[in-house]
């Protein structure tokens, strides 16, 4: 019965589709999908000053609290360092008022909050190159930020770092229509290259919710992942160049601008995804894919688990190379979402499935995208792998199809205490993990699990009345442990920062931690950048 | 006339395609495609002993000779070695025969020989580890080597290395048919991994000439590139994981199998491209794609450079998705071929032409992956960018097209002395380089350019009747100092090797390659791993 009322649902909505145009979904999607819309409710604050100036107790929500000592070794700012500061930069960019501190401080989440006195904004490379080169000479530690849109206490200082803020950097340096390779400052936004890329017939190779904040070198320095990495590989794969400074002020000039070059060790490499912690990036070389004219999205239901993992197989296959995106929540996001989210309806309102998924298909020709991922999802519906469906009418609909996926972390943030675990685990097991979680939790909280599953990557989410540290037991470190025993990552997009870098052995070998610790020292051997993160604290004792 | 003919002749290639399936093509020219079509003539070998036992004496036809020193601080073989290597790879793995030396000692260009006395084929990781730690207390040089394909004599010794061979290590440990990861030791043949892939539905993320000799290992070392990086990108974004020893026997366990993973820095990349001189790679996980049903390849003529960019320009906004090679070659590289390849012929036989482009699309629908090249085909003669086209109808024509693109560089080693450079450039420049060559050295020598255009990657030849100095004080170094002027690369695929170790500064700036060395000192302080290659020797000294 339910199926023959989906079919025909999904029918309706294919048919209804055919005389609408769908090319500019996504930039509705870009307006919707800022990060402007914190939540407004207070979040506890996990680091508690002890009342010892020189560390700090963490606990992020998600971990047996750890002590954290201020590195002793680091100097503090004296006098003489501001007058030298304001000498290079103008007193504009040498920043100590109060407030604005608290703001750059204060990471996104309201989780983590630093100490420093100082914020620094450089205009170009030779500033940045200046700055670095005087704090490794006094020892004095930086934390690199862009947009501190991170969510791992990366991006904030642990004690008084110095803060060197990209964002005056933000000039687009070159755009090259016929390679489509975009050349730019560290501190552009993602969403003003993405605007600018538009006017030219080109999209980034990655999008993510926080595009409205987050800046490109911030992108880069996280490797950070999003919503189009199924289509178009990570970053690893589309930067070409970079140009970063190392914490002794030497200027890397890696900005290549080709797809090939094969000359000597591809240092880039080393800078992307380490969180600002081997050097500042300071410009960027992307490679940016024209932009398609066809885009389409539904928005499906699935009975189970296995249903879903079995349309991902098909979509690759079937919809091979229009495919752009896989997304997948359970029943308890999408409870969430229409529970806590002005505004959002469900596409599917008969009925609650047990998962729905989101598909994206990006493509040349209108009429045969849509045949095609109409064809794909009546024989997936016949096939009995989705139960209901329906394909976006227009604009409008497709944004609010997105807003139930993009939603989802906002949802759980007006839903009160959220234990947050950002996975990567082989497809085929990805979800035991939340069902597993689930029997271990039982009455104690709820679990949701959603993400970009064509990427086999896992939100897992503990939501609870407020946070408790039997709820935290439950979790930790079983959460790590079954994550580990699956070969899986305990960060697939977010990194480590602050809150995961005592767990590294968990997704690395002990060789492989002892080697990025040598590269670490070779390339910052007083450890100033961005100290007390990414790798394990006992690693620098 | 000539284009009415040529529009005619393309309708009517367009209309005879209708009733023919491209689905095997791939497999045709993966039999074609075997480096076992060796040249019969000899080649001139380019390092003469100068009678001194240490040194060495290198013009590889197209650099200023150059004198490499044999390292002091290397050992020597001893009895001792031999018997240590016997007891742990057994006596079969240890290779002493002369004519088996003489076959890995020369590379396959036979530009490049060494005098290595030890062949070491071991089978385990453990094996390779105990043999590096081995070495590596001894001062015992080593170079890695896969399928000796080459072509900057990175794969065989300077003088005395020990090569350690991975070609023992060739199997498949994994695939996963929901992610398509496939997980295996280095020493399997690509052409293996091919097949083996072609079975489960799967393709490789790369394709190149050399396959059915070369090992998955060696192209990760050499970041190969070849003729499905425009679809599909380069192994830094395919690699998902790999393990490595490095030179002091420790192994690096990153063998990882997702598609995200942000836990710390990602050392794999240290090791993609960095011909084996900073570890040997032995095992290797990639995201393979889904073979996708339908395959077209079309064979055009253009009137001039320019139409064939803007014919790339077009095809990447109006193929977007389907599109999966562009090549190119010029007049002179199309007469090279068809004078000198048995049994080729010009698919487009009325006139020639000044440039000849091959299009292949890889799509997930037969018609209508046929109707858009045929539409695109169509729109592009009427705006004038195609002089003359033909779609393959069937699969032997298909593998005739690609005959004729992969046997220029055979056609080339046939017509005499060449002197080959692997360049990426901007694509608006790329064939300037050419013509500015061609003025240059006017009657001296023939110019001839070909390649990935799609990619920027321009295979720059010069072909004469013999080696002779004064042609090549006309290329060098004009075509570095042209190359680097433009922010191009002197290694767009080949890589360094020892060819052009000492040419690095052309493309890479004075700090990065520091940086480079720094890295080097730090993984391999003793300097055993393929000493002599990659960077500068003046950094080793």
């Amino acid at each position: 019965m339910e199926k023959l009322r989906a079919t025909s649902s999904l029918r309706r909505s294919l048919k209804s589709i055919l005389n609408r145009q769908l090319s500019s979904v996504s930039e509705i999607r870009y307006l919707n999908g800022k990060r402007s819309c914190q939540p407004t409710f207070n979040l506890i604050r996990d680091h508690k000053n002890l009342g010892e100036a020189n560390s700090i107790r963490y606990r992020c929500f998600s971990s047996v609290s750890t002590v954290v000592q201020r590195n002793p070794s680091f100097s503090t700012l004296n006098p003489d360092d501001i007058s030298y500061f304001k000498q290079l930069l103008g007193e504009k960019s040498v920043i100590q008022d109060e407030d604005r501190l608290e703001t750059v401080n204060t990471d996104w989440m309201h989780k983590y909050k630093g100490s420093s006195k100082l914020l620094l904004q450089p205009r170009t490379t030779e500033e940045v190159a200046q700055i670095l080169k005087y704090c490794n000479s006094r020892r004095l530690a930086v934390v690199p930020q862009g947009g501190n849109t991170g969510l791992v206490g990366g991006s904030v200082p642990v004690f008084d770092e110095v803060i060197v803020n990209l964002g005056s950097m933000n000039n687009i340096i070159s755009f090259d229509k016929v390679s489509g390779i975009l050349v730019c400052e560290a501190g552009c936004i993602l969403e003003n290259l993405i605007s600018f890329l538009d006017n030219q017939g080109f999209i980034m190779p990655l999008d993510l919710g926080a595009k409205g904040s987050c800046q490109i070198g911030g992108n880069v320095s996280t490797n950070a992942g999003g919503l189009r990495l199924v289509r178009y590989g990570s970053l690893h794969g589309n930067v070409l160049g970079l140009e970063a400074v190392l914490a002794n002020g030497d200027v890397l000039d890696m900005l290549g601008t080709l797809r090939k070059d094969n000359t000597g060790y591809d240092l880039k490499h080393l800078f992307i995804g380490s969180e600002g912690s081997l050097g500042i990036v300071t410009k960027v070389s992307i490679l940016t894919p024209p932009k398609l004219s066809s885009e389409n999205i539904a928005f499906l239901a699935c009975r189970d688990y296995s249903s879903c993992q079995k349309l991902l197989m098909e979509a690759k296959r079937k919809l091979g190379e229009v495919l752009s995106a896989f997304e997948f929540l359970d029943i308890q996001a999408m409870d969430l979402v229409l529970n806590h989210l002005d505004g959002v309806r469900n596409p599917l309102p008969a009925t609650m499935h047990n998962f729905y998924v989101l598909i994206e298909t990006t493509g040349s020709d209108e009429s045969y995208d849509r045949e095609k991922l109409e064809a794909f999802l009546l024989s997936s519906m016949e096939g009995g792998l989705i139960s209901d469906g329906v394909i976006a009418q227009d604009i409008n609909q497709a944004s609010s199809f997105w807003r139930i996926r993009e939603g989802v972390p906002e949802a759980l943030m007006k839903a009160g205490a959220v234990y947050k675990y950002d996975l990567s685990l082989p497809v085929e097991k990805l979800y035991d993990l939340v069902n597993d979680m689930r029997t271990r939790l039982g009455d104690l909280a709820r679990v949701i699990g959603y993400g970009h599953l064509g990427d086999g990557n896992l939100h897992l989410n503990v939501s609870a009345a407020q946070y408790d540290d039997k709820i935290l037991e439950q979790i930790e470190p079983y959460v790590y442990e079954w994550t580990s025993k699956h070969r899986g990552s305990i960060s697939a997009e977010h990194g480590l920062g602050l809150m995961k870098a005592n767990k590294i052995y968990y997704s690395k070998s002990p060789e492989t931690v002892k080697t990025m610790g040598s590269i670490k020292k070779l390339l910052d051997p007083n450890g100033i950048l961005n100290p007390y993160k990414v790798l394990p604290h006992s690693l620098n004792s």
